[in-house]
């Protein structure tokens, strides 16, 4: 294996791990006094870090629902795609790790009480959304996120601010998106916690790796239509 | 018609349903946990992440009282004004609708009890505000807004930040709007759930339909004031 | 008068007004439901708006403070630095009328009630903050506001995004001051409400007047020190 | 000494106090009114505004852990090292001397009931987080903070957004940090508070000088070995 092929996956174990960590702790250590903004600022900002450090070499997907995006829309090869998603569910198991740690070492009572964030339905949803209520919600979610993540990294035009963009539009999904289902819109970061809670975490998991894969794979499909009719349009102009 | 128009059309109608769906639904599902500044950051941030995905491709209106002015700034023929604000409402209505199905899914209790995050003065406002005030106040509203959006579009210059720009100066103007009328700014963000709900919603939509319209047409006559100023100038040097 | 001094004042008339209706109008209206953070954004963040729009005409300081530190570091003429000032003032009246007429069409009991943003000290400082403290506090947070816009606006590097700078620097001026003084750094912002207001704001309103100019000018003053040493430095090198 | 010299460590002093009045200010002056998100912002604001406007005369470091990053990373000398510490520390006490000046002017009775934002763990952690944990969270904090310093500096691409990133980085890292230990991720800024504050804060300092040391130099560490592969691979291309 490459060394360069070395860096990338391992980009993509520190920035998941990141997200995972900083994002789900912050929903579980002290989420209730937090509030749903500011959750939704420890996800979405932690992108915006991870972006700017790891961007340039991986290009920072830390998500499958993204990978398989950019797979679809040919930015990715095969083996690159299976390999940035094993090496991304590392990165989660890691950072839910670091995260059961610290609970451990506070007064807080465990992973029983606070929780690792991980995502649910029904009875885990805080407004009591229904299994097929949480598959659609989380493949519109995935579905506006990864079709805003794949219009603004494009264009070399917005090279400077992508990130920063990235960033704010997952904030703004979690937003809507936590009293409904708590937000995966990404199955690395929903089936880590899912693996360390077990019950019904782990029961309902296959809705946040189903739905965020689904509405991925849907961005591309829609962003590709716009894309070939922009290159009808210049065939037409030549 | 051409394919790049139905582009065009296709780009406004997903990006207004996407700004109605977390707009109107940060408000309806959570809205008193979250707050304001949570309502106005989903409303906000949604107009980011739509500008630099279709930016490129619509202009990114998704609101007739930013398309009529960009009509009268000549940046918009008549006949894409019409259907932008076609397309923009339809747009408006979709986003709607997968709302009021997300909320039929939870144990919320169904439209009537959340709401859909409809504009309203009299009762309808939190602070009652009168009909009058609503116009006075949603006229300033998108005069702010849609002047902004004038300037920060014209020069090159800001290229790469204008949609971050537009999305903050949409956070500002829901902040100091929602508790005098929910802050419309936007016709299209106004009709849907007035159609879906009816009653009072309905009869008042007309100020969040005027008002809006006439704050942006006012906005493009200032900045055309400040535009034959800078004409003037120019001429005098050459 | 030359037309495009007619354009510079109304810029920054039009700019002041925005920053004193929606700053001043998030905190009368319903600001204890809002809290803190959300009147820092609407401050800030009305100046992000302004910057883009206005800040290639006037340069949009509207803002006393702002006026006199470019005047002092000679990027303003004293015949624009007094006539900035006089239009700003009137703009923030502008403002003030606006937002006591929009109150007068609630339920909120009218601006004895609500107020209109007016600073204050001792009995009229959340935390009884004395006046010399007042003093302290205005010039401190004035200097760190107006340096900082002094830095950003020097090179062409940050032209795009030194508006969302601005507007950033505001927000955290005003998350530590508001508790304090509310936060003036703004003799115009200021003197508008205690105009209406009467009693104690107006009686207060010289510190606010005092300490944003000083804090402005000491501001210029330590700039000029990092330019004069930069100047040494390059003709040393010459 | 040199002129330039001069420059640097002024910009270095008059960085940090504005860091830690305008942090520690908002978390001692009214912290449990503005909540975890308004603490985070003001911290990272502070950065946001001192990077625009001494970035270009010292780097903006402002913090211990990012000059022993720079300096292992080869782009800080080892006597610039010494005094940037050196008048890091002195800043962060005229920050805090200001700040605990400003409070006694209040009516909030003294820096004994208030604090001065001072770092600590067991009975001074929100969540009651042991010595232990607090030396792991501020490694990882400081880390995560540090390493994107690397990254976004290192490339002139980012140049005109840098100093946004590396503030909204410190801000994600306040929201997950401050119920744990108040987050330090900076010895200058811990250091002065428990100075001022004595007893437990003092007791307690070490760990937060210590931790974001060794947190800071990590991640110089883990960015040298990306670096070392990229060279790798431009060498192999050669």
């Amino acid at each position: 294996m490459d060394i360069m092929d070395i860096k990338k996956y391992a980009a993509e174990l520190i920035g998941t791990a990141v997200l995972v960590l900083f994002g789900c702790g912050s929903a579980a250590i002290f989420g209730s006094q937090l509030g749903i903004l500011g959750i939704a600022m420890a996800f979405g900002l932690s992108i915006v870090a991870m972006a700017y450090v790891i961007g340039g070499i991986s290009g920072c997907h830390i998500n499958p629902a993204v990978s398989i995006a950019m797979f679809i829309d040919k930015r990715l090869s095969a083996k690159d795609f299976v390999l940035y998603v094993v090496f991304q569910v590392i990165g989660a198991l890691v950072g839910i790790a670091l995260l059961a740690l610290i609970i451990s070492m506070t007064s807080l009572g465990g992973i029983e009480t606070t929780g690792l964030g991980a995502n649910g339905f029904d009875s885990a949803s805080l407004v009591g959304l229904n299994m097929t209520g949480a598959l659609i919600v989380e493949i519109i979610l995935t579905f506006v996120f990864v079709f805003t993540i794949l219009g603004v990294t494009e264009s070399e035009k917005y090279g400077s601010v992508a990130g920063i963009v990235i960033g704010l539009v997952l904030v703004f999904v979690h937003i809507m998106g936590i009293p409904l289902t708590g937000t995966s819109v990404n199955p690395a970061r929903s089936l880590a916690p899912a693996i360390f809670m077990g019950g019904i975490a782990l029961q309902q998991v296959w809705v946040f790796i189903v739905a965020p894969l689904v509405g991925g794979a849907l961005a591309a499909l829609v962003y590709r239509f716009f894309k070939v009719a922009d290159d009808a349009k210049k065939s037409k102009k030549a």
